[in-house]
């Protein structure tokens, strides 16, 4: 079977391989404090051009959001998202589990808007009850986000605005973050994103690591004792190792970038390829998800020979599905899948 | 000043302070073991006709809200509220604070739709990733709804027949049950509702009490050790005389019924009045709220000799507003306002 | 039968009756922000002579645990509490449901001791792994304590300096606050309270209310929003001045402080009587809480015709009884209850 | 440095870093689903002997006790442990943080006792008051405990016989299981612990693995959807071959009972050694960890070429300390340590 399921199909890049064998027999202390971990945080520093930023790891995604926004938000307030934010959707309630209400923004291929968040609060405070109301503490967004689509400098630039003026935090979940930035057409780089909010993370679950995502508090901010609430939240692993020697490698010799860029020209080739052949795209998007619009019969037939995603069905007969490629997908994959395509011109 | 604010702006029910005053230095039992609690507790399950009925005493409508819906719903579980619904909006998100997820339904006028609640858990359990999403497990609805509406019998047969189909548990809002149960324009009765429903509560604080919510389960259901819940909730109160003796005197010769009904006809003699002025109605309700569309500087003029609640501002130069009666408004107070108010006709 | 069993037995001071009746038909906001509710704050700033202070009322006592500790413990911290203290006890897990820790001190009659606080935390941050544990962040005490003991001025300002000196904050349950003050045994006066503690609350319960506590932030430190949280925990009562025209009645021409004295004089009389009959005491204290040592067969026969309660079991053939004093208790009551004694002497 | 710390201090068995090399390319699905999860989860129920068994995969032990306690005990639930329980004291309240309140029971070299146990439970429900108090209903050990001490099969059949009879849940915190099993002192197998508890799990982070610990329900008793519980609390890993893997390698071929049986033969080693040069005992433990009463001079000479915990001082001028074996130690570094210690005899 030909694989464009997920990213997070395969293991991890073989040189974190080599590295956990590299460093096996290191006795080091427990709890993040290692050197791995401690040189990871540095170059990821360096990398975001943000001396001033304090680093931490954790294991998974949803852990990542539910720690990292259980620990900002005071106990009146809730964090802003796209309806179809995956702390909204795909969580299991992850973040109500913490005691927050997420409070829906409308959402236009994933993202939110600037003018949407402004009239939510111009709303909010303008209603006489709101002490009755949950606040609005935090502005959650995935960069790229769950349709794989992009926000640009501009309009970071303005949710950020909006944020600042209203003392909401920006938390920006990149859970897929090194494709958002590899991706062609992009005006992101990692120091504009580490200057334009107060907290995010980079993915490494999904760009090469076995399991891992390095939070990012850009501005000296992180919460007080955050490590105790990471173990109390059950985030903390005891092995620090196993995260510092991941981001250690990845942040060694740009691999994190080379690897984003492998999933973006796979995912430019396999853009082609459906292009070529005439397939009718439901959304095109910039990074490494795409999402196809099929007949239900061509869905049907192309699954038994190729693992995608099931998206939706948007009529009685056809059916969005979604292709995603990765760090590790190959040339040859897409060249097979090729084979496999009707065409429709 | 005239007050159509709320219908929680006077104490008690006179013959409720007396009932105080006659039972005052009976010695009786804490937490909700006294005779009075007793007593109310079959007096209500007598005219719900609901013999197998569980009865308990909370003190305010959030609270009962919030130990109802957390007693019921299982970790992995939601509960469904129109958008509009009072725990969705209203209550300063105290059931997240519980852990859970209110997952929204759209609206209408306040109303939830069975076809729609089935298009939900028709998308929900239709979707492959929904072991990752919050389960639906109970639907909320309030009856009379934020907006005053009420759901018929056709309606609520039709909610909770999806509701048993879908192992989802039933619970009714009855925040101003009394009101909606006195309208003219009902065919629901408190038998039919205890029927059609897993568990619901009759309100109190709005008619005519102090402060108290009736919570009934209808079907041998209450949760084990309800009233350590109940206390781990901070909800329970020590002298349970308090609520027991409130609802004792409510449910003996129909005064609640009585104090729903004076509401009712004084809602009915403020439509009137505001018809025969030729106001416009945003929403004209069958219950005891209605909401009016005034012109900017006619809500302005108004509210110098008038309490009423500021609604929304539908567009630059009209303000919606609710007017308010209760089972303390008298016809005076009608009269006063008629001729406080301009006429368009 | 005879009621020494506890001092929530009664309704409420027939001034608080009088004064609902009275102020029935008053039109007024809720929520607490009427004009008893305003008038009761002021007069409890006056009484504690702390003018900065901030008062809010909510309805029971384990609700106001549960908001006050949670509402000022950060995340990570727990609250320190005698191993006898009500949050650790009988609260139903309370606390721990808001997601802190209660963390057990010793006690020597329900009380805590300044240098096992001190030893604690210097155990506590002599622990080279206490970022895996509960940070300490608040003293809970009672006063009146459980047992019916009281501090002394000199081992509050103790425990206070110990809380200053490490930051922690402290919060004093005062659900019989009344029959601690009105102690013929005391040197604690309710502005000495007021400034040697950071919250306390006046409990209105058990000290001639129908229900009520009045907390007190000592401090100008009350936190933000806290009628959001007060909300959010289900505890906001629609009709405030439930709360407002009992303390408002309370603090009016020293009513707390008469019924207080009255339950004193009880107390005083009824451990005269056993005196005078020879009984043994279990813990004879200085407030309302009298604990006797029975035998078996002499806690068996007097329960027949008094209610006392059974507090436990020293050995196979006695009991150890609770007899309780309240605002309502009569002399007669005493009278009667010396006449069904037996003497020992 | 010799390392005697603790058991986390090196990476994974070389055997599991060469399977993570060989299995890297496949193609997986994520959340468990994968075939490494299901080998694994087949050879743990052989090696227990328990074919109804179900098995999960977590990340770490804070996270496994949080998730697994949280998933059993009912809301108006505690669970009791030791005193000196993991959960009690190093996890940063991530129990208290679930809602529920950890029980303390008396410990004895860290374990507890059936009597005390059964003591406890006549207390609380001969309390006529336990309605407002924490229903015990888990309890929690660890064995080995936090002391290396171990049960033997009549103290856990005493426990349990008591859990079943009053309907307990009995939970097995098995972090340092491995090291146990394989103890020269005792009688306890995984058959016989699978077969006398309801829930346990291996600890694979010390014995062997990076990362993980494998959840064993004994008694086809997993709550409903647990893995959606696994995901709210944030700890579903997406490449759940991070786990399966390792654990499938620990279960093939007996090396999880190598790697155990290693650190004990290094542990009985480090105890000769310790006796040969008179040093004294504080606790001798029959697994992996030791602890001396040191000399505090000694204790410091010691640190300067040794890496060992510190862990208590009980009088002024000694220090108990901990040295810890693991599956990595090896003979050499306890010949080294053997060169710098004193000799007392």
């Amino acid at each position: 079977m030909l694989f464009f399921e997920n990213d997070y199909g395969e293991g991890a890049h073989e040189k974190i391989l080599e590295r956990f064998r590299e460093t096996n027999y290191e006795k080091l202390p427990g709890y993040e404090t290692d050197r791995y971990c401690e040189q990871a945080k540095e170059k990821i520093k360096a990398a975001c051009e943000c001396p001033e930023a304090e680093v931490y790891f954790l294991a998974g995604g949803t852990q990542t959001n539910a720690v990292v926004i259980r620990s900002l938000l005071r106990p009146y307030e809730g964090v802003l998202a796209a309806r179809t934010g995956h702390i909204n959707c795909h969580e299991a309630g992850a973040i109500e589990y913490t005691g927050h209400k997420v409070l829906e923004l409308p959402e236009h291929q994933g993202k939110i808007r600037a003018e949407e968040l402004e009239a939510y609060l111009k709303t909010f405070y303008g209603d006489e009850s709101h002490e009755h109301m949950v606040f609005p503490g935090m502005v959650y967004l995935s960069h790229p986000t769950e349709y794989g689509t992009l926000y640009t400098r501009e309009e970071l630039e303005q949710i950020y605005g909006v944020c600042r003026e209203n003392h909401l935090t920006l938390y920006v979940d990149g859970a897929r973050l090194g494709y958002g930035l590899m991706s062609r057409e992009t005006d992101v780089t990692l120091p504009f994103l580490a200057g334009c909010c107060d907290v995010f993370y980079i993915g490494g679950t999904k760009v090469g690591a076995l399991c891992g995502e390095a939070v990012v508090f850009t501005k000296n901010n992180s919460p007080a004792h955050f490590m105790t609430l990471v173990k109390q939240q059950g985030a903390m692993p005891a092995k620090g190792r196993l995260l510092g020697v991941q981001f250690d490698t990845l942040f060694t010799d740009g691999l994190y970038w080379e690897l984003g860029r492998r999933a973006i020209e796979m995912a430019e080739l396999l853009k082609e390829v459906f292009h070529r052949k005439g397939y009718a795209f439901y959304l095109e998007s910039p990074t490494n998800q795409q999402f196809l619009l099929l007949e239900d019969e061509e869905a049907e037939r192309l699954s038994r020979e190729v693992c995608f995603s099931f998206w939706e069905k948007p009529d009685e007969t056809h059916t969005v599905v979604r292709f995603v490629t990765s760090w590790a997908t190959q040339e040859e994959d897409i060249r097979q899948l090729e084979k496999l395509l009707r065409s429709y011109v």
